[in-house]
């Protein structure tokens, strides 16, 4: 847990969405990198709907949203002081209204408590706590290894979503089993394929609140293409890199 | 459930693996299709090893294992004499050895209880009789339509598949989330892809029995080229014609 604010040594600014967000980050600590532009592009949103991201780190996840679809009402809950200032400032950097609220997954202000979201998207931690070995960093820590249950995550999601709303979370994809058993409403599953033929790493999990269609499972998102690598950027596929530079969509099935 | 034997009139010969087999089967009832033919493919199989079959109907699933590993043992479990009757049949007029047992999965036979396998395999029925309708052939009814929870048929293979050995089961996609919440040991999932970018209609899940690993979501493995078809015979991919046509083995990740 971190809540001494950063120092702006401590911090680096990075580009996102080619450019198009200026995000500042920890040098150490929780570091955003794909798995949040990806998460983000995968919301069904549209011009004036509201968001909350749950667990918002530096707020990349609901800013991209929010770069990529007008009048977005954002709203970002984070649990470590320093990240959520982080959030806020990063809104006011990028011109993008965002309300941030600190306070836990766990225990939901009372604030949000009371509200539902046309969309709410959540990027969990990935290390289970049972079996990991700790972060050195604190907040790092406190992003990647918080201690409440995969299924309470995407329960609180759910709840803080309006019928007929979307819930949109993205975990390590041998977490699926969990992340299916925890979801409600009509599904969809999207592997994020690295290269052909690979196993996911990564895969986005939808659900629309209430709704009543079988789940679907979606031919994966290929990330690069090529079977080897000099260096992942140069060989992202042209899709994923209308995605990363271009703030495109990343439609589930097409 | 059919008890009657089919009479000669009744039944198709049709051939499977390129030719490999010739397997009787029923004009009117149910007929296998591809789905068996990939449940087989799949089982990673080596010469000598045992294999049970749950709910193996005409004995396609087993059969096709079979002709691609020479010298298994192989069992099959079928609820219906009619198409107990059937497999025995065609495992002799194919020369290859496999012992049917008549009997229930939900009440397994005193005979198989005994018994552990390398390989337990199943394609269980497709149709979920809360929300379908009945099939009007008796015995398509109960291969298709078996009152037996998904969770039931996996439990069952779990059962009677050795330590360190492998269940492998074909099944919607859309019952993925049973499949998984089913599934026990180290875990690989395998969308069957109809078409790039589609989603899939099944999914081949397989559990290797007492294993520790995470779950594998793989990339998905794609059963036809282009984007619309004349006919979809004709446009297999060159992978899935060569485990269609040549006995080809069915890889989960490459």
């Amino acid at each position: 847990m971190r809540s001494e604010p950063f120092a702006g040594d401590d911090l680096s600014h990075d580009a996102f969405l080619g450019g198009r967000l200026e995000i500042a980050q920890p040098r150490r600590g929780y570091r955003a990198g794909i798995d949040p532009v990806l998460l983000a592009a995968a919301v069904p949103a549209r011009t004036g709907e509201t968001l909350l991201d749950l667990g918002c780190g530096a707020g990349v996840a609901a800013l991209c949203v929010g770069a990529r679809v007008p009048g977005m009402r954002l709203a970002g809950l984070e649990r470590q002081p320093a990240y959520a200032a982080l959030a806020q400032g990063n809104a006011a950097r990028n011109g993008i209204p965002m309300e941030v609220v600190t306070g836990d997954v766990a225990a939901m202000p009372e604030t949000l408590r009371q509200r539902q979201f046309d969309h709410v998207i959540a990027n969990p931690p990935y290390f289970d706590r049972g079996a990991g070995t700790r972060a050195a960093d604190a907040g790092r820590e406190g992003a990647l290894g918080e201690a409440l249950p995969l299924a309470d995550w995407v329960a609180a999601a759910l709840r803080r979503c309006r019928p007929g709303g979307h819930v949109c979370v993205i975990h390590r994809a041998e977490r699926l089993g969990e992340l299916l058993a925890a979801m409600r409403g009509s599904v969809e599953v999207l592997p994020l394929i690295p290269r052909r033929g690979r196993a996911a790493r990564l895969v986005l999990v939808r659900g629309r609140k209430g709704g009543r269609a079988a789940l679907r499972l979606c031919d994966g998102w290929l990330l690069h293409d090529g079977a080897c690598h000099p260096g992942d950027r140069e060989n992202l596929t042209a899709s994923t890199a209308s995605v990363l530079r271009d703030a495109a969509a990343l439609p589930f099935c097409r």
